[in-house]
């Protein structure tokens, strides 16, 4: 398992920059970059102090390709545990390309996606929950997305399960010791503790479980369903949501986000808005359709929109809309919704006055005006209300990844089996057997348990590099 | 001029990737990073060695917002000469502009484009043709345009002017002593001398300036105009010579150039090709225009490629041919004309006589099969043959930047002043104000005479974190 070739890759971002950064790693990373290295003071970095910088120019035999710093990480100090040597160097990608195939040819190999972090793993620098937010940390683009991962890299999940590993093995240990000694019926393993335990287990099973249905919004955006017909101002009050949040995103040359239109981030979490027609009653079959797909949008959403043009409610009244919310209610009758009157401004009090107390059956009925950003607040506010951030405030374990969420769920059916088997008397044998299972799920997060296909699985989603 | 402040920004290309470098130069780096920065092993940075790297978390408060490694530069030894910290973090975008912010609320400002550098230069560590060979550096593409750069950037051409500058400063001072002396009628500058120096600077900057051609293709690319009619097989042409340079570049994942389709490197350096329509005779007003725009493209060229079928060729007879290469060459008779005969797999040798004698008037006449990649080398070859490489194998100085360009001209008109001058025996005072205007414009190019106006545009063509 354990590497004995010397791997090389860009690290940074491709394209043009300032610098960019080649790194390289394995128990030839320093010969490799002797070989190529002339340290303007003459130093030889084979001979120099781990953590430190040296100035000096990649040489391909007699031509001079650039002028680099040499970072030097001496094993077992280093993010793989390897030798490690990070060239930063000037950021063309022409320099980038040149560099890489001249260490290539130097004897390094090209690293596959993720290796870097698989090396730390194997090296015990990280385990397998912190190497996964790894990549869960360079993908976060929300505070709250960024926050989890955080959380994850340093340990807080993986030692909560490690924990409650480490005190199932204990337990385990003794029953199988209680095997050795069938015959003469002895018990090693406190029945009423080891009770106790698995109730803990369980408790702290379910809420990892329950905290993915949070984790999984938070890390993919929670999806919201805007219903309207056209020119109810579904662009403009997308605009006035976006416009004061793009400006943070966009303060860093390069990283804004004009592709994803519909994105937003209110207060560190993602809301995905899903733009729907309206589902007013027809008989065209073309537009049945439609309304068919607005609902299956709406199914799929975990938050409704309904918006209305304040000006038009005034004039034709509300009963179309009640009908309308009437149906998606019916269908839905779980789903958060929100009725949005948009142009408020358009309406006099007395107007206003009159929809609320016809609207009065809607769940939560909101006045704005997207074209002034009035209310606009308020509306951002109900959306986080919506979302469960009690966990994430706290500062509570979540599980964002869905390999992690099926490993707890298989523990959880194994511990439900042990528990089971302990009220009903089964034999120690048995119940061992159920036990060894949970402790396989347990060590299938943290990595205590691997295999190949498993590694190959999770690190191919990195980016080369890393 | 020296700034005062702590300037920060992005160093590695936007976007995301394994890691990013987030940069801070300025009298308050070292603080505002030891304001943030927490050492694993509770080192206190600001009491570290420069050039060592330090392994720590940056903290906004309570919340942790990434592991990092610290690199620390202390001045003069860094890249701006002043204090400088590298913060190598987690590559997501996120995480980058946190970081950023967290500097920016800390007291440092966001660098402008070029800042480093022209702090670099405002610190000597660098003077201005080192600097700008920075930026074009990091634009290089090719070999060619590589080592250029390079070589400008350690110092070669700056050398250069920098040396005949001295020289010429020594003799202004012996003139401009005379002028002291003016009524005693002394010459403490050996007139003798003085002109053999003129000469050889002459010989220099008209050397430099001459260079400028072939600097100025090795850094655009050379334009390359195919003529031909549809079905010829241009495309496959293109193809044939691009596919193998094309894996070259496509070795570091994200450095792909399929955009720049009519682009290619030949052993270092870039040709781009123009396509055209061909040139035949006609009535119709609409295709006369397309044939004119042949003609301007062809003017555009550096060389033309005159691309036949051989297969029409044999049963039509090269009659039209003929005429049509007459045509071209009494527009351009200077321009090199490469008349490429492909499709060489579908003729006898017979053929290939014939033809051969027939266009025995043109200047070079190849035969390829693009589609069997045959006689593509002799191609590269030929149109290679074409640039002057001369210069670049010969490590000679070479001037790219049109801003140097012109100074260099400005210069060498004024030593042509002091020439005449010296050989029509102008006093010396009228003398020593031509001097001083030569000696203006070299120190324009090295930075030794700069004002504000030059130095904005100079580093406005930065991009920012550089």
């Amino acid at each position: 398992m354990i590497s004995t070739d010397t791997i090389v890759a860009l690290a940074t971002p491709s394209g043009a920059g300032a610098i960019a950064v080649i790194r390289l790693s394995g128990p030839e990373a320093v010969s490799i970059a002797a070989e190529v290295f002339q340290s303007v003071s003459g130093k030889d970095i084979r001979k120099q102090p781990t953590h430190t910088i040296h100035l000096g120019h990649i040489v391909d035999g007699a031509k001079v390709l650039d002028q680099v710093l040499l970072s030097l990480f001496k094993n077992p100090n280093s993010y793989t545990g390897e030798d490690v040597v990070e060239l930063s160097c000037h950021g063309s990608p022409y320099i980038q390309q040149q560099l890489v195939q001249l260490l290539l040819r130097k004897g390094a190999r090209m690293a596959e996606a993720g290796e870097f972090t698989l090396r730390a793993f194997i090296h015990g620098k990280l385990d397998l929950s912190q190497a996964e937010a790894v990549a869960d940390l360079i993908a976060s683009d929300t505070e709250a997305s960024h926050q989890i991962a955080m959380q994850q890299m340093r340990g807080g999940f993986s030692s909560e399960i490690e924990k409650l590993r480490e005190e199932l093995l204990n337990f385990a240990s003794l029953i199988e010791l209680e095997l050795d000694f069938a015959e003469e019926d002895v018990e090693f393993a406190d029945r009423g503790q080891f009770g106790a335990l698995l109730d803990r287990i369980e408790f702290v099973l379910k809420r990892l479980i329950d905290s993915f249905a949070v984790g999984n919004v938070i890390k993919n955006g929670i999806p919201v369903a805007i219903v309207g017909e056209p020119n109810v101002g579904k662009s403009t009050l997308l605009n006035a949501l976006l416009n004061e949040e793009r400006a943070i995103v966009s303060d860093i040359a390069g990283t804004t986000r004009d592709t994803i239109e519909d994105e937003l981030v209110i207060n560190g979490i993602g809301f995905r808005f899903i733009d729907t027609a309206g589902i007013r009653e027809t008989q065209d079959v073309v537009e049945s359709i439609g309304i068919q797909k607005t609902f299956e949008k709406i199914g799929q959403a975990q938050v409704v929109i309904y918006l209305i043009d304040g000006g038009q409610l005034a004039e034709s009244g509300t009963d179309k809309v009640r009908v309308e919310l009437e149906k998606i209610k019916n269908q839905y009758p779980q789903k958060p919704l929100v009725v949005l009157v948009n142009k408020k401004d358009k309406l006099s009090e007395n107007q206003i006055d009159n929809i609320k107390n016809e609207l009065r059956a809607a769940q939560t009925l909101l006045f704005v005006s997207a074209k002034q950003k009035e209310g606009v607040d308020a509306l951002k506010e109900q959306l986080l209300s919506f979302v469960n951030t009690g966990a994430l405030r706290n500062n509570e374990t979540i599980v964002t990844n869905s390999r992690h969420y099926d490993a707890l769920l298989k523990a959880l059916e194994e511990i439900e089996k042990v528990k089971w088997g302990l009220q009903s008397g089964l034999p120690a044998d048995l119940m061992a057997i159920d036990i060894r299972e949970a402790l396989y799920q347990f060590g299938l997060i943290t990595g205590q348990v691997t295999n190949d296909e498993l590694l190959g699985n999770i690190f191919a989603n990195f980016c080369i590099g890393k």
